[in-house]
């Protein structure tokens, strides 16, 4: 199975394992060859396509609108948070890793009233308590929960937690970042006002912009909210929806980019057909990890086929970083872990990538192993 | 002189006669067809080359350190004002167009106490006004100024304003956007505590990153300003300075891109080099339409080469969606007017153009004219 020769993208560049910036495909690139004005026709329709596109995604039947933004997924996420979340507002975030704590961090930054509900980073967020203390406290307006934590790539309860949100007459914003076009998420099953992602995980484009899809009625009652004006959502979506213009200097050539990308993942069937391709992608790196005796950290109805974090080997002769060195130079990126539980590091499964990469990734994974003198299993393992 | 063939960029465009987004070079767009891992040992290379060589533009012997950002000019502006400007601080405003009252309406949603100075948008800035209105308000401790005004293309006398700054013992904050890399901004020759500019203007890179050049004893200080996350420049230092990353993630394509670019600034003999060709592109131009009997709407000492307002003709067979649609099919796009104080468009000489497009784009206009049936001159003019 082992080989020495290096895989390298159809670029000429490592495959990045990762949850982002992750590997594009050549044609998402190449759509970047290109400058436009931003009040130029052919970008002004790529740019209605894609908000288009992508409000469709949510299943809202014209009840939802898309609002992009420059910047990174957090940009984005902010932007919710500052949007939606009004001064005298409070909110409920539910916290399994450093994705949901980041959103509490935001909410100190607007001096928004908030309350944090932590559970474990290897456990589901509880729905029981959310209920519990929703009723406990008439004052929180809004829940705000992460779909897939991105720290260890755990899947939340996003419908549990939605019901128990609707069920108590609150509203529901979601960090649906690392999940978003692949993990179902459909306004006609679950209700929310916002969900928050961006170009560069699941719908494969390059890095630079984000999106939120939030409920019009919402939104509506939005105006004067926000602490930013670069992140002001309803202040975008004015804009927008009058001159179908960005307010600021859009990034052009992601955007052109992103609308290749959405090509793409039509092309491939969608959110089912891209999910298909990334569980495969999952069950290869999980079932090939297993054989050479690394141990996930969470139980296989808990893991999204994301991103996969596995527990670092006990065992002297395995240095993480000499195994991160090595799988870069066999043509690989894997990623550093983020947990506060565990030693773990994390090997990603979307992006442009599929058999292939990862049964390539695997023999990358073996050989260094072997080059380091590292036995995980016994030899009648 | 007239041709009916089109003129197009190499890689097909048309040329992007605005103020940005704008023509890149073909090589600094190709720097895009490749992915980065956020972690990369390479990107962090790029990004570090990127940083000191920024920062080193401003002359600062040291003391100034490159905070890039995420997001448009705008948000990097934002990012200055919501960093620098502390909550007890006041803020002054130095208003002749949009870009001011924009920096002004971003203080409001940051709740700073502020006062606007404002003068007519044809005219520059008036430090002998500034100079009294600091003596009269004690309580102001910064002065936020725009160097070049986009909304006119005039240049405001910004040592002027920086020494009356200085002598008032406040301290200055700068919008540099359209005119960095290109008008000299000198730490050596005149005192500020930041200025922010993007990737995208006079640098010549694609859009999608600003970044923010600040005295280091100045940024300093300004742990827990900032009212955003996402726009904390003070945050974004440390975490740039500590692992070399950005906090989040960050366009990596554009970063590539912008490095690029930077070499192709260099190349050109940095800001003397660029500058020369701006202003010949700026000489043709001007020249050009007056010819045609366009009358720009500033004298030339206050014309900053980056780009020109002209008055829309006073001829019932000029209309403007039509003269730009047709030089859009010629290849050529401008860009509409901005002023409230006269009816206008205007036309950029900045990005990767030079004579020979300056030329062509005059034909294209000339050729136009003859087609709408507008002569601007009389014959015997």
């Amino acid at each position: 199975m082992s080989t020495n020769s290096v895989s390298l993208s159809p670029t000429g560049d490592p495959w990045l394992l990762t949850p982002g910036p992750l590997t594009t495909s050549p044609e998402v690139k190449q759509a970047m060859l290109h400058d436009f004005g931003s009040r130029d026709h052919d970008f002004i329709n790529v740019n209605r396509r894609v908000r288009e596109e992508l409000a469709a995604l949510v299943d809202g039947n014209g009840a939802y609108t898309c609002v992009p933004l420059q910047g990174s997924g957090t940009f984005v996420v902010e932007a919710m948070l500052g949007t939606l979340v009004p001064p005298g507002g409070k909110a409920l975030v539910l916290v399994n890793g450093a994705y949901g704590q980041r959103i509490a961090k935001i909410l100190d930054y607007h001096g928004r009233a908030k309350v944090v509900q932590e559970c474990p980073e290897n456990e589901p967020v509880d729905s029981q308590r959310l209920a519990q203390a929703l009723a406990d406290d008439a004052d929180i307006t809004h829940v705000v929960a992460v779909h897939c934590e991105t720290t260890t790539g755990i899947l939340n309860p996003l419908k549990e937690v939605a019901d128990t949100v609707a069920a108590a007459g609150r509203k529901l914003l979601i960090d649906a970042m690392s999940a978003f076009g692949v993990i179902e998420l459909k306004a006609s099953d679950l209700q929310f006002d916002a969900v928050a992602a961006s170009s560069n995980k699941c719908l494969q484009g390059t890095p630079g912009m984000g999106f939120c899809i939030a409920r019009k009625g919402a939104l509506e009652t939005c105006e004067g909210n926000s602490p930013s004006l670069s992140l002001d959502l309803y202040d975008q979506w004015m804009a927008m929806e009058k001159s179908a213009q960005w307010r600021f200097t859009p990034p052009v050539q992601v955007i052109a980019a992103f609308g290749k990308a959405l090509e793409e993942y039509q092309a491939e069937g969608g959110q089912p057909g891209r999910l298909a391709r990334y569980r495969e992608n999952c069950r290869i790196l999980i079932d090939g990890m297993e054989r050479m005796g690394f141990q996930p950290l969470l139980p296989e109805n808990l893991q999204a086929p994301i991103i996969v974090t596995f527990m670092m080997p006990d065992n002297p002769k395995f240095e993480f970083q000499a195994f991160y060195d090595s799988l870069k130079d066999k043509g690989f990126v894997i990623y550093p872990g983020k947990l506060t539980i565990a030693d773990t590091f994390r090997i990603g499964c979307i992006g442009a990538l599929g058999r292939e990469q990862m049964e390539a990734a695997l023999d990358a994974i073996q050989l260094t192993l072997d080059e380091m003198g590292v036995a995980l299993l016994s030899p009648a393992a």
